[in-house]
C-alpha cells in the first residue's frame, strides 16, 4: 500500500504516530501521509494532491492556513529571541501583549492567564490551581472532578481522566479516583426517547444533584464543561443546560472550568462559548484558537475569585510551585498576538457565526431527509451529522461496523474533503477554518452526501 | 521599584507567571523584567542590560541564543506549512526526518519516538505507556513508579510527584499515591558522614531494595531518574550508582525511564546521559536540548522491548487512545531538526565536554577553599556551588537565610551574570550553553568569587 520511500521508511521505522493502530503502521499497513503545504482552507500533500480541510487540523486552525501574517510575526520572533523563560516575573514584550489582549477578549471576571502549551497541560494546571486553591480556603476534603461523559479535556493521566471517552480510559487505568463523571447534554441520545429536551435537563440536573448527594459536597472541588461538547460528538446544549447546572454549582460551592479549547476565540460567533451560552467560569481554558495552532500556546484564565486566593497563597507560603519550561514562549506569544490581531482585522468571529449557520442549514437541507441520518446539528462553525440504522426506532449500528470511519473514507477519496469521523458513535464532525468561503461549504455539503450514498445508499 | 510603563502594568494585571511570588508581583514589589534580544551566551532586557546568562534560560538553550539557522528553519516551515497534526500516520518531513536524527543519535535498543512539548508532558506519556505496557502484559498490579528524592520531573499532577522536591508538593496534595519516593544518589547530603562513596551507594541500592520489598515487586511498574539531579541541586551520581541500581531494577523486572530533559543532546559532553553513565534505559525522555527552546517540543523515546508490547497492545485494542493537538509540531520539529544539524556541524557536544571541564576545574580552584563552600560539582556543563555554614562540622545555613539566592542576586547585580540559586538547599547552579567561551567561563567564576564575597565574606 506504501510508496516504499525514503521518508515512508523513515515514518515507519521512527515515528510513534498518537491516537494510530501502531502495529498496522510500522508493518506498512497504513499510509503514511506527509502534508507538505496548505493554504487558506486547503491542505497539499508531498504528491501534490490537494484536500479541502472542513476539520482545521484538529479543529485549530481557525484563520486558515498559510497567512504570512503569522509566520511573519514567528520569523521576526525567532530571529530577535526565540526563548527566554517566564519564570519570576520574566516576560517578552509579545507575552505580556498577549496576556493584556486575552484579557481584554475575556470574560469581564477573569483576571490573570498562565500560559501552557497544549490544552491538555492547560487543564492540568486548573486542576492544581483548584486544589491548591482549596487548601488555602482550608478545605482540604475539597477536591474532586465532576466531568461529563464523553466530555474532551485531554489526554494526559488526570486530563485523559476527565476525558470521558472509552477510547481514551482502556487499558490505562483511567479515570484515576480523583475524578467523577456526570451524565453528557446529550439530547439526541437519552436514554427515555419521551422526554421533552426541557425534561431532559431536567434530568441532567437530577443526576448531576444525586452524584453530589452521594460523594458529598464538601468532597468536589470543580466541574468541568466545553460549551459545546467537542470530540464527544459535537453537541449543542439543549435549551437552558448551562443557567440550571450554574445553578446546582453555586449552590454546592463548586467552582466552574470552561474548556473553551474548541470554542475559545470565535469558532461558535462568539470570541468565547462563555459568553455565548451565558457561563461565568471561575477558570477558563484555552489552547487551539489562540493561535490558530501556527505554534503550541494554551493558557488558563482565571477569575478575580480564584486569583484572589492563589495571592493570598504565596503570600503565606512563597512563590508557587508550578511552571512549564516552555510557559509564554515567545514564538507561541507571537504566533498569539499576530492571530488575535488577524481575528479583528479580517472580522473572523463574526464571520465563523454566519459561514457556520450557512454550513449547518445547508447541510440540514441536504442531509436532514436521510434514512439513516438520525441528527444534523452544530453551533457556529462546528457541525455534525449522526448516522442511525433506522431513524424511526432511533437505532445505532454497530461500532464494528465503523460507518463513520467509512463515511469519511469515502469522503476523502471520491472527493478530497477532510471530515472527521468522531471517536465514539457515528458521527460525522466538520469544524473548518474561520474563512471558508460560501462556495467551499457548498463543495463540503455536496461531497457529503456523495459520501453518504457511497456508503449507505 | 517597576518602571511604571505600559508593559510592567500590563504584566502586573494579566501575566500569571511560573514560579513566582503572585501577591508580590501583582503589587509590583517585584520586577517585570522584560527580555528582548539574545546572541550566543548573552542576554539583553528592553533597557538595553546584558546580561551572561550562565543558566541558558533554564538549562535549554544548548546552542546559545540567536542562531539564525535555527530563526530560518522556524520562519520557513512557518511560511510553508505551520500546523498539520501527526494523528493517524500524518506527518511532515521535518517531523519524519528529526524522527529518523533522533533514532540514529541514541542508544542502539531505542526504536521509536513520540512527540510531546514539555519535558512533563513526555514523563506523562511514559508513565501512561508504562501502564498500558503492564495491561498487555496481564500485569494489572505492577503500576506504581519509584522516583527518587530531589529528581525533577515535571510541574503537573502525576510528573510533579515524580519531582522530589518539597516546593512543587507544598499545598498541591501531591506526590499522588501512585508514586513513591526513594533516596537521592546525593553523597554531599549523606547522613552517615563516615560512609565512603561506595558504602553510600550500597545504602542507596539497600534503600531501594527495602523499598520495593515493602511494596512488592509485582506493584511496581518503572524506576526513573536523571542522569545527574538537576534541579534538586546539579549532583552527579556518586562512583557505581547507575550500575548497581540497574541490577536491582533487573532482578524485579522493573523499567527505568531515563529522564534526559537535561542531559540528552550533549550536556554532559556526551549525546546522551545514558551513553555517558552506561544506563540501559527502557524509555528516555527528552525535551530542552532537543530543540534548544527555539520552539517547544519533548519527546519519549521508547526501546524495542517497549514497542513491541504496544504493538501488541494495538493489534488487540486498535488505535491508541493517547495524542497531543501539537505532537510532533511542524515548527518544533523544523526546530529540531536545524537544532540536531548545528550541534554536529559545529562540534557542540565535544565542545560541552572540554568548556564544562574547564568551568568546573576553575571553580573549583577558585572557590573550594572558601569556608562557606562545602562542594563544587559538576559533569560536562553542568556545575554547582554547595554553601555551608561550616565546612568543618558539615553544617547548613537556615533555610530562611537563603544564602543561595543573594548570592545569585548579587552576581546579578554586580556582574550581570546569571546563575541559578537551585529551588532546595543554598546551591548556586550554572549550565551555560554548549557556546561558551573560555573567557567567558573566566568572566563568570570571577564574578561567582565576588558575589560569594559579598554576601559571605
Ligand atoms: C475541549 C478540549 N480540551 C482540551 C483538549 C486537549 O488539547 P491538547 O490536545 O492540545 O492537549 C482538546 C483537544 O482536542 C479539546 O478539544
Ligand atoms: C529532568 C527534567 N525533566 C522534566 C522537566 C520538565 O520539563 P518541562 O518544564 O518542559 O515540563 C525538567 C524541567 O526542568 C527537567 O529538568
Amino acid at each position: 500500500m506504501l510508496r516504499n520511500d525514503q521518508l515512508a521508511q523513515w515514518d515507519r521505522e521512527n515515528f510513534f504516530h498518537p491516537s494510530t493502530h501502531l502495529a498496522q503502521h510500522a508493518r506498512g499497513e497504513t499510509s503514511t501521509r506527509v502534508i507538505k503545504t496548505a493554504s487558506g482552507s486547503y491542505i497539499e500533500d508531498r504528491d501534490g494532491r490537494r484536500m479541502l480541510d472542513a476539520f482545521a487540523g484538529l479543529y485549530c486552525v481557525n484563520v486558515g492556513y498559510g497567512r504570512q501574517e503569522i509566520a511573519e510575526a514567528i520569523a521576526e520572533q525567532a530571529k530577535e529571541l526565540a526563548y527566554y523563560h517566564s519564570y519570576v516575573g520574566h516576560g517578552t514584550e509579545a507575552s505580556i501583549t498577549l496576556s493584556k489582549m486575552i484579557l481584554d477578549r475575556a470574560p469581564s471576571n477573569m483576571s490573570k492567564v498562565y500560559f501552557g502549551l497544549s490544552g491538555s497541560d492547560a487543564n492540568e494546571t486548573n486542576i492544581k490551581l483548584i486544589w491548591y486553591y482549596n487548601n488555602i480556603l482550608g478545605r482540604p476534603e475539597k477536591k474532586r472532578i465532576i466531568s461529563r461523559w464523553r466530555g474532551y479535556h485531554g489526554s494526559g493521566l488526570v486530563t485523559g481522566s476527565l476525558t470521558g471517552l472509552e477510547l481514551f480510559h482502556k487499558k490505562f487505568d483511567l479515570p484515576v479516583e480523583q475524578v467523577i463523571h456526570t451524565e453528557a447534554p446529550y439530547y439526541f441520545r437519552r436514554d427515555n426517547l419521551e422526554q421533552s429536551e426541557e425534561q431532559f435537563v431536567a434530568h441532567c440536573v437530577a443526576e448531576l444533584e444525586a452524584l453530589i448527594e452521594r460523594e458529598g459536597a464538601d468532597t468536589i472541588a470543580a466541574f468541568i464543561g466545553e460549551p459545546v461538547l467537542g470530540t464527544g460528538g459535537i453537541v449543542p446544549p439543549p435549551a437552558g443546560y448551562w443557567t440550571a447546572i450554574q445553578a446546582v454549582l453555586k449552590k454546592h460551592d463548586i467552582l466552574l472550568i470552561a474548556d473553551e479549547v474548541v470554542t475559545g476565540f470565535g469558532r461558535l460567533g462568539s470570541m468565547f462559548g462563555s459568553d455565548h451560552y451565558g457561563l461565568e467560569a471561575d477558570i477558563i481554558t484555552i489552547a487551539k484558537g489562540l493561535t490558530s495552532a501556527y505554534a503550541p500556546l494554551s493558557g488558563s484564565i482565571v477569575s478575580d475569585k480564584v486569583w484572589k486566593v492563589l495571592e493570598q497563597g504565596t503570600d503565606e507560603n512563597g512563590p508557587i510551585g508550578h511552571g512549564w519550561t516552555y510557559s509564554a514562549h515567545p514564538i507561541g506569544a507571537a504566533a498569539g498576538v499576530a492571530n488575535l490581531k488577524l481575528l479583528d482585522d479580517l472580522n473572523l468571529v463574526e464571520k465563523a457565526g454566519t459561514t457556520g449557520a450557512y454550513l449547518n442549514k445547508s447541510m440540514k437541507e441536504a442531509l436532514g431527509g436521510h434514512a439513516n441520518v438520525g441528527d444534523v446539528r452544530g453551533e457556529g462553525l462546528l457541525c455534525a451529522v449522526e448516522f442511525v440504522k433506522d431513524r424511526d426506532d432511533h437505532s445505532f449500528f454497530e461500532a464494528s461496523d465503523k460507518i463513520g470511519a467509512q463515511i469519511s473514507a469515502a469522503l476523502l477519496s471520491q472527493d478530497a474533503v477532510i471530515a472527521r469521523a468522531m471517536p465514539q458513535g457515528d458521527i460525522l464532525g466538520f469544524a473548518p477554518p474561520f474563512c471558508l468561503t460560501h462556495e467551499e461549504a457548498d463543495t463540503v455539503v455536496a461531497a457529503t452526501v456523495r459520501a453518504v450514498k457511497a456508503v449507505l445508499g
